[in-house]
């Protein structure tokens, strides 16, 4: 039996501003550095311990995993940054206020925007300053592999193959594994595990900065995967994620 | 032409106490923080920029390396966390205050065993719980890759192949590397680079936190080398790592 142990990074300053971050670089607010430590200590409370961790390449997944590691001495693990474990690319919403941009477009159509599995925002524009093409840090990448917007399946479409290339192979070695990443690249991976269906999907939330442990078999399909940490405090933490695209949140 | 920044980590608690240190994994002291945020300061004050880091596997050089990375906005950049590049193994030494042991079995012995090429300290016993094969982060290596104890020219031995199977190469490629590391494994570096005789690298001492860059040409061989920050205060910080070895420091 494996065990996999995924965490969305803790609150960083744009989900306390609500504001779509994607791909834009911001750090965690206090509240997420303070997540972070809790995460933390769920883990060492529970006994978990790690062999290898996977994180993006942004400061908030990358803050996240250092406070973790660092609590739990174990700042020599191995770190891999991927890109692929990256947010969702929000396009042309990064920055915009999530309750503004329903009170201007609509709760439907930002609830279609973030929460529909195929449907994208508007993208950015390829001479946009926000492009990641101006990026350093996606510089080895090949054009084609640079999103200026994506939908969930876009963000699936290249969480598999990190899966598939890196972290199955890590996992079925024996190594356990940390992943720190995103809400929706987190989604992608329990969606693939769970075999949650493209609509399901779309009501599945993720909260900040708590561990979410899989148990899977010798062919890495889940046997049941839980929370570390109090219940009642998780399910209100799921509510305020599902509840910051209204334009009353 | 190629540039290659060295740092040693900033003041450890175990520095701060005057303590043999060696493969302890002690953390940075406050001071240690603010060395290496003024390190980072430095790097970028003269405009310098990375493509991958190195490090060991002991958490003072790993959170200097942080530090600097999170200061200078570059969390995403890849890190290297390799053993060779640890501190010297210091053997049962480690632990013991450097002034008392100068005290008990005099400068000249101290000196010896602090700045002599060849000459070990007296060795960790096999079941000292302090030895490394104790270490979960040292269980991929063989038993005869694991220290008890080391001269300088035993870390020379072990760091050469970490210069040569991995930082040459990367350096040689056009990679920008930063490689934050320890008092000896640095000199390891430096007297290989400088070709400092096995006699004269007694007398080199690295301050800490201060950022050391080599100008290489193409075969890797140095055209200068200069400490990035105050050349007052680079010199009264290396003479207080030469006095530590001293009974009354």
């Amino acid at each position: 039996m494996h065990k996999l142990v995924l965490v969305r990074h803790g609150q960083s300053q744009w989900n306390l501003e609500n504001r779509f971050t994607g791909w834009t670089d911001v750090p965690l607010s206090p509240l997420g550095v303070q997540e972070a430590q809790a995460g933390a200590k769920a883990l060492m409370d529970a006994g978990l311990d790690f062999d290898l961790c996977h994180t993006s390449l942004l400061k908030r997944a990358v803050k996240t995993l250092d406070i973790i590691l660092e609590a739990m001495d174990r700042m020599w693990l191995p770190v891999v940054k991927d890109w692929r474990l990256n947010e969702r690319h929000y396009g042309a919403l990064q920055g915009l206020n999530k309750a503004e941009t329903a009170a201007k477009y609509g709760d439907a159509q930002v609830f279609e925007w973030r929460r529909s599995y195929d449907v994208r925002p508007p993208a950015l524009d390829a001479d946009d300053p926000r492009h990641p093409r101006f990026d350093r840090c996606y510089a080895a990448l090949s054009p084609d592999q640079l999103p200026a917007v994506e939908c969930l399946k876009d963000t699936v479409a290249r969480v598999m193959p990190c899966w598939h290339e890196e972290l199955a192979p890590a996992v079925r070695s024996g190594s356990r594994l940390l992943v720190a990443a995103h809400g929706n690249s987190l989604r992608a991976l329990v969606k693939y595990l769970d075999g949650i269906s493209d609509e399901a999907i779309a009501q599945l939330n993720i909260p900040t900065g708590v561990p979410l442990v899989y148990e899977l078999d010798e062919n890495l399909k889940p046997l049941t995967h839980y929370y570390l940490g109090d219940p009642d405090e998780i399910a209100r933490q799921v509510q305020a994620v599902a509840d910051q695209g209204k334009a009353r949140a």
